[in-house]
């Protein structure tokens, strides 16, 4: 194992009628003047954001609003949120959403503070300062209210970069799984996807003698393949959606995740197809991950036949352990096409005639040399080939 | 899932050589004047304590130290503890020790800060006010370094209780697995017992529809059953300890044990064994576990059917789950004596004769009218069974 810090200061209020408590937990962790920042109506309509505004009005917070986030969220909408802080002199950035609104608050929190462009953060400077974040969840799936990133597209060329620091960790994250229930099963499925796909990321490591994180990373994938079917079988099961919900955030505050090499390399090769096409990131994670395992197999297939065995309940091959370790990723992209997610490049909307294009991005673009690095480094020709495989 | 809040703000270093951060640490969380507080003579032999107050030096942090923690920590050197901070000015209590260290230490920063009596806070006052604390952990068992929670033995009568508050949380812990390599054999299979027992008392619970935080507790089982053995044949088994040490803090911060209703009540009928044999706990629990979860096993067959599968490796009996549930129980019970442990009265020093005083103390001590709760609740006679089922 090697060595790590590990920090997650982020207070959780986890459970039905949680959302009441914000005005008081804005209040404990030192916001005066509040950003409600959302994305579309369906926070309006549930008639979470009245609430949300009754509890603040309770405790006497003033506040203004941002809507407008949209999946896969945009640098204008940033650059928007930083110019209405400064104004109107916000102290506290609340987000009402799930990861694109809470990745776009987050920027907000980190650009209000600091003198130059806050694209700086997303071309590798670190963020040091940022105006505190507080979170209420309304879908399982990026585990970015309990974490210290966030991805943002930048519409001047449409690519997707990430940026992370302690300080845009969110102090308080409020996770009610009645909030989720409203969701439709194909945002459900993706945010099942985004989950496994964080814990895969993990997973995938050149660290020896890591058994704590692996059986850790394996017990949340086995919660995932258990209820991720009873949620999209009945969208209003709380207990389904509850595991699911605490497991998003568990798979993705790094506690299943310390001390060991990550991969990362599905989510750089999907980044491109959401940032082109405009797809789910979940739905791209479903198509990208089979492809990128199927390739990279052969690095370390004893790692591949464990998480087949141990998590997809696949017989061990002894003689032709490879047998089991291709069984354990068909079991994986079978799981994910059962719980409704696409398949292929068709089925997300992505064409082959662009593969060089989003290979160039993908490997040439925001400071990158030729190749991205992960649990198996993939030069233009792999990226190329595993975007094939997908087709 | 029953509604739940999760804290764990407490930063932890982890690796090898990571306690010469500490002064650097203590600086950071706010220190100006330390309590260095220990037991007996090891982290002086081994050099530790010398690493210690030089990282505080090079700081130019001033510190007074308190050595003498004894296993199961006495009110009385709280009480000094306290009287010392007082007129010292301290300002931070750092914990060099084991769980016992780390306990005193929370005790002396909750005292330091009161007005009144500290054992007030282990008659149930709740600690919302200390000193803060930071630890550098020397063996892995009592998961104090990530939790909210102190047990200290009080002299006048010999019994063991416990206190609880975020206040008392460390700021921060360093956990390197290569200071507990000098540990003997015995002291780490006490330690390996106490953190399955954090786990056994999470799992043992009455809430339903908890698969997320089962499948994290079984990880984290599972774990110990894999590297237990190996740290007992191989004492300088680094990655073994590291395994066993972020298990051991996973085990006990409750991210693992949130949304549900827990047990303890093997640790409530221990604690009075240790109190008047001063056995180690971990020793103490190796025999307690085994007779308790025989005891309350009908409470819940399914349950117990499940560890014994999906931990131990059992075969389910469809026909007859009890038999598959009572294989588990000794299946725990083996392991525990296969790296060393006792297993009954005698090999503990404990006295069947003693029975009716332990069962008193127990059950009619310290605000308790009879009986203690948890999975199930147990009263006199099932107390006085379950200490004759360890005879």
């Amino acid at each position: 194992m090697n060595n790590f810090t590990f920090y997650s200061p982020t207070y959780f209020a986890f459970g039905k009628d949680e959302e009441n408590k914000v005005g008081a937990l804005v209040k404990r962790f030192g916001g005066s003047k509040v950003l409600i920042h959302y994305g579309g109506g369906s926070v309006v309509r549930s008639g979470l954001l009245g609430r949300v505004k009754a509890s603040l009005e309770t405790e006497g917070l003033p506040y203004v609003e941002l809507g407008g986030v949209k999946p896969n969220p945009r640098s204008g909408l940033v650059y928007e949120g930083i110019e209405l802080c400064k104004r109107e002199g916000v102290d506290f950035i609340l987000a009402v959403g799930g990861g694109s609104t809470i990745d776009s608050s987050k920027a907000i929190a980190a650009g209000v503070v600091y003198e130059g462009d806050f694209w700086d953060f997303y071309s590798g400077k670190t963020i040091e300062k940022a105006l505190p974040v507080g979170t209420i969840l309304t879908i399982a799936a990026a585990g970015s209210e309990g974490s210290p990133d966030s991805v943002i597209t930048n519409e001047d060329g449409m690519y997707k970069r990430g940026a992370s620091g302690d300080a845009i960790r969110p102090k308080f994250s409020i996770l009610n799984p009645a909030l989720t229930q409203t969701l439709p099963p194909y945002q459900t499925a993706c945010g099942i996807t985004d989950i496994m796909a964080h814990l895969y990321e993990r997973y995938l490591t050149n660290t020896k003698e890591v058994e704590v994180t692996d059986r850790l990373i394996e017990a949340l994938l086995l919660t995932m393949i258990h209820e991720g079917p009873r949620v999209i079988e009945n969208p209003d099961n709380y207990d389904a959606r509850a595991n699911i919900m605490w497991a998003g955030m568990m798979a993705h505050n790094n506690a299943v995740g310390v001390g060991r090499s990550q991969d990362w390399n599905s989510h750089n090769i999907e980044h491109e197809l959401s940032a082109l096409y405009d797809c789910a990131h979940g739905a791209g994670l479903a198509v990208t991950m089979p492809a990128v395992f199927h390739y990279v197999m052969n690095h370390d297939v004893m790692r591949f036949a464990k998480v087949a065995v141990r998590v997809w309940g696949c017989q061990m091959d002894f003689d032709h352990p490879e047998v089991t370790a291709k069984a354990g990723i068909e079991a994986l992209r079978n799981f994910l096409i059962s719980i409704g997610m696409p398949k292929n490049f068709a089925e997300l909307g992505a064409k082959e005639e662009d593969i060089p294009k989003l290979v160039d991005v993908l490997v040439n673009g925001n400071g990158r040399s030729g190749s991205i690095s992960g649990f198996v480094s993939l030069n233009a020709e792999d990226c190329a080939n595993i975007y094939r495989l997908m087709v």
